[in-house]
């Protein structure tokens, strides 16, 4: 019944695995009235399942029973994708993975149902776990996804244009949730204080390579791949590690200018991107995910030696080298 | 520092209790941004603690120590408010306690955030309870809540006017929380499953008949007590007891079946409010109110027979006397 066109390579041997995630995933709608449920599976089935997948190579790692880990993958998925339709509404996003966001066709008030009946069935599939430290760091988590979000909303312009700024961002919206999926894993292991913590490390550092290069394929992706148009950060007028770049550069633009001031047009942003990608911002942005990725495969050196950490490793290696 | 204006009579007893409650409630929004911050504040201090009152009870019913009840009765009242938050958009109600809605003022996207803030925050004050039972209630409830948000916004009308229909949707919006409170007070107390049971039926049936009186308000009470415009269900097309009894009654009115079918505008409230007043059906539909706050009181019969238990006596007779 499950499917799972999208899978990369790298994650076949764990598609049996992800296919029990997945048939979880959806049942969390069974419930859902249509055709809002359809719509949910949609988003819940759409995504490259990174996060499902770390959850599973971390219970592969440590000899114990794997069905609890789909549970807890299941739920780090539910939980990003409820995430994602909030901030859709939150952004104004037109398009998500090459569709229309749920906002777009729904009214908002379905949406917010929509987000909030998911984030409730992902403390559900952690609850049924009965581990009082995982529900800790789900909703450590959800309190940083949000705080995130509501500093980015009310941050004066010139607070944003700085590296700090950027990294707390990025790892509030990505690198947490990445963290928490190899954390939690972790905790469900039983795994050592040294190695939950190694685990943790893992999971931020990939995160934040993810986003980097999430970042990146903004300015270098084509719209066909990316499913949405790209230089839709600067066209919001985020600032993101390519344009940082530029700017340390001390290189000086009227279009990227009028876009960080908020007053720019289509023909603005076109111009922009292409500056930024001539300045050779894009490569040093490109070398600074793989710098992350590898502190994320150094992470991974305490930890059991075995076919998943390889696949843990490589998948650091996948993020940054991917182009969609 | 913390102020429980509106706290009513019967509460004073456990007065100090409730100001822990509310100490906790603010340290919650600590972190959030300004002027965020003091509007969450409001929304969090600014309801009547029926909800935060019938944990502590619960609390002091057993020989227990109360401390944990504080992050629970702070927890529950911090779900509800952020449930309300988001209701309010999806609503679209203008107005929460006489002051205008955190989306009139405030961008939807600030909305959102804001709800998720306060429900990552009551998660995280439950977990800190370290009882898995606990949250699974939370988790359920939260599913319960939203499930009966997106039944009723899918729902034809046809299928709404029914008694069956309201009861269904009363109890996912109102009930559903109050059992929560009293069942996860319950849990928290160590209670045995049969006080648990009698403990969930009290919140149950006070939350029905809390939710019933809030129908009858909204047709005879007037705006200056009620902090919102009367007749706002029917404006929303919603029908609730009194318009049921109404139309039980066989009574036909042209005001009445234009708001039903969602043509109505302001001189048909006012005219459907007067026919249905007139009718008798508020006074069926209080009737059926304290017949639900009866079998919340005999619901605590099997409880301890403390001052506690007298308190939780007296608030279902409050719920449905209030005038506000």
């Amino acid at each position: 019944m499950t499917t799972l066109p999208t899978l990369i390579p790298l994650l076949e041997p764990i598609r049996p695995d992800l296919e029990q995630v997945v048939r979880l995933l959806f049942e969390t709608t069974a419930e859902v009235e249509e055709p809002l449920g359809a719509k949910l599976r949609s988003a819940l089935g759409g995504g490259k399942h990174v996060r499902p997948a770390l959850v599973i190579l971390v219970g592969r790692l440590f000899d114990v029973p794997i069905e609890p880990f789909y549970k807890l993958a299941a739920a780090v998925e539910v939980l990003h994708t409820a995430t994602l339709i909030h901030d859709d509404v939150v952004d104004e996003a037109p398009l998500r993975r090459g569709r229309a966001t749920l906002h777009v066709t729904w009214p908002v008030g379905a949406t917010i149902l929509a987000g909030d009946y998911l984030l409730a069935q992902s403390a559900s599939l952690l609850a049924d776990l009965e581990r009082p430290r995982v529900l800790q760091v789900f909703a450590d988590t959800l309190c940083t996804l949000c705080r995130g979000e509501i500093r980015q909303m009310f941050a004066a312009q010139q607070e944003r244009i700085s590296r700090e700024a950027y990294y707390r961002r990025i790892e509030a919206k990505t690198a947490s949730l990445c963290a928490a999926a190899t954390d939690m894993a972790g905790v469900l292991a039983e795994a050592g204080e040294a190695h939950i913590a190694a685990l943790r490390r893992f999971g931020l550092e990939l995160g934040i390579a993810f986003q980097i290069v999430d970042d990146v394929l903004d300015f270098v992706g084509d719209e066909a791949r990316l499913g949405k148009p790209a230089g839709g950060d600067l066209r919001q007028g985020l600032i993101t590690l390519p344009t940082l770049y530029y700017l340390e550069r001390g290189e000086d633009d009227v279009a990227v200018r009028r876009l960080l001031s908020g007053q720019g047009d289509a023909a603005h942003v076109r111009a922009a991107v292409e500056a930024v990608r001539a300045s050779g911002a894009v490569e040093d942005a490109l070398e600074e995910a793989r710098a992350h990725a590898r502190q994320a495969q150094a992470a991974l050196s305490p930890l059991p030696n075995n076919a998943a950490r390889q696949t843990l490793h490589d998948l650091a290696e996948y993020v940054v080298e991917r182009n969609r």
